[in-house]
């Protein structure tokens, strides 16, 4: 390894309040990066990215506003941060050495860096047969969101009637599979007939529809939950959130994941939910979560899901696009309604 | 008493889904009723309606349809029902004796009655020194919807700032009251100038607006809380919901006590709400809440409540209209801004 390398990064020249980020909101530029041992302070441990997460709450850090997840947004001119699988090149901490595999909720979007080595939360057993991709799906962000929505916000019972929206994406598959395993009645909505195949077929969903084709959700809800929905596990927000409502049973739960359908909008052109009278009859709870108050749970969600994925109970479908170049088309396919399960941009080889 | 009175009662005519209920709707009749000591069967007590409260969630009993509250509507051309206190004229409980004072969720709208004594839930103590409408309002429906929704679901701590709408409605006086105790930072809003002096000088809120003098909620909002929202106890829902989600903190709690602004319209009409995903970020639970599910609780909201009365700390405003006739005009009143505090029915002179 050469002590100074070329390192592509995309960075943010102009925010994004509305509409799918574009080519002039992320440009990618080369910038040189001194690797040497002189160039790594103490504390830090210099990476080649391996695996970067793509994931629909990125697009709120590019809005310039606080406005809908209240997440810190990126700085102007500098590279942008996603969760990630880098490995270790070079350390001033000895509890990491060169080849150590680690994953970092801030991991810039580039092909190297130099990173405290407090920002690393786990380093990667090699020898544990689940592949890299699905640290960053199953086991990454959108598992970890499956997990706190269904086991500890839904807590659903056995036999309970639950729904998932966005059902093939990366948190839907997830939470689907671990709504199978706590022994529910588990139904999701996606956006192709392919998708709701893939749903049933590999994800172990009891049934699915295809939201496209429903022009009435509400006759779609009555079909598929004649006894009503008891959890609903919302990644959407919108119009199906407020079909939801019109069938939720007393004492429904509703943690709200993220609402994709509504993160391009200004809020004021988002679309209203009128039916919210309905939780109170049926006395629902309704509450938004984010991952970074459940970090304490970190070591039980994985503990518990690196169970399952070794008994084979849980699979990742991965989408994985190779070359730092394709982040930003990566990120726009998250709100195309194009990619199905988890999407990982593949920055180096592994 | 004679054996036969004529007894006056509000029966259901026709439903109505949307608008204030009038006179096509509800109708006063005069029905003989027998009262020998014959007519009364076993297990139940003939009783005088004294005092009726008058609660906006009748309304939903009337629509004709299950959607809102969900609470089961009133049979067509039967008396109507509502919480109130009566005088046991008869009796074949051993429990109850002539002249003792009770509390039932079920009296029927009317001036006398024969009921099952298992719908009594409470004998009143005349030597309490508590007025009859406060059974009604600090010690009723109201009261008891305002200690679930502060007390058991808001939970608010020393410090925290504490938003009540409706406030000098029958809820938001005791809320505000029960707020206060627990060290808050209490603001109401209400529809007139007059009722934001009231709850400032007589439920000790620390300030208030009229909402009817605000064009503009989310700049109200952001002048009378600079620091955020900790705890909304929302009773009426829409455009002030809304705009409180604009001005959340984190992990705020939003109990749904009703929503007044909404009970007149049908559902597709009802004021969209666009900035759920706001909850998301920052991670707000709403939670709806009917009384129903919080029974097995009176007795240690009544024992609490009855000490702050005692104590002079929690004072109620009750709104007396006279004689069964006035129940219907009583009803409109709850949707008309006009009324103030507790709107009850003096059936019987006590």
């Amino acid at each position: 390894m050469g002590s100074v390398v070329e390192s592509r990064e995309w960075y943010l020249a102009a925010y994004s309040p509305h509409g799918v980020p574009n080519s002039d909101n992320l440009k990618l530029r080369t910038v040189a990066l001194s690797l040497s041992s002189d160039s790594i302070p103490d504390g830090h441990v210099s990476l080649q990215i391996l695996f970067l997460s793509v994931d629909p709450y990125l697009r709120t850090r590019l809005t310039g506003t606080l406005d809908g997840l209240y997440i810190q947004q990126y700085p102007l001119n500098e590279v942008i941060t996603a969760y990630g699988v880098g490995r270790v090149i070079g350390s001033k901490d000895s509890k990491y050495t060169e080849g150590d595999l680690i994953l970092t909720p801030s991991a810039p979007v580039a092909e190297y860096c130099i990173l405290p080595s407090s920002r690393v939360i786990r380093k990667i057993d090699a020898a544990s047969g689940i592949s890299l991709p699905d640290y960053l799906s199953a086991l990454g962000v959108p598992g970890f969101a499956a997990w706190v929505g269904i086991v500890v916000l839904g807590d659903p019972k056995p036999g309970s009637n639950v729904f998932i929206s966005a059902a093939s994406g990366a948190v839907g598959m997830s939470a689907g599979q671990l709504a199978k395993i706590r022994g529910c009645r588990v139904i999701g909505s996606t956006g192709s007939d392919e998708k709701v195949k893939l749903i049933k077929e590999e994800f172990g969903y009891d049934d699915g529809f295809n939201y496209n084709k429903e022009s009435d959700f509400d006759a779609a809800l009555s079909k598929y939950f004649p006894d009503g929905i008891d959890v609903y596990l919302d990644n959407v927000g919108g119009k199906m959130l407020e079909s939801v409502l019109n069938h939720v049973n007393k004492y429904a739960r509703i943690p709200l994941c993220g609402m994709i359908s509504q993160y391009n909008k200004v809020w004021t052109e988002r679309e209203g939910v009128r039916n919210l009278l309905n939780m109170v009859g049926k006395e629902v709870r309704m509450e938004g979560f984010m991952l970074e108050s459940y970090w304490h749970r970190f070591e039980d969600f994985a503990k518990e899901m690196e169970g399952y994925i070794k008994e084979g109970k849980v699979t990742s479908k991965n989408k994985i696009n190779i070359g730092i170049e394709s982040f930003l088309d990566s990120l726009a396919s998250l709100f195309s309604s194009s990619n199905i399960g988890k999407v990982v941009v593949q920055v180096n080889k592994a």
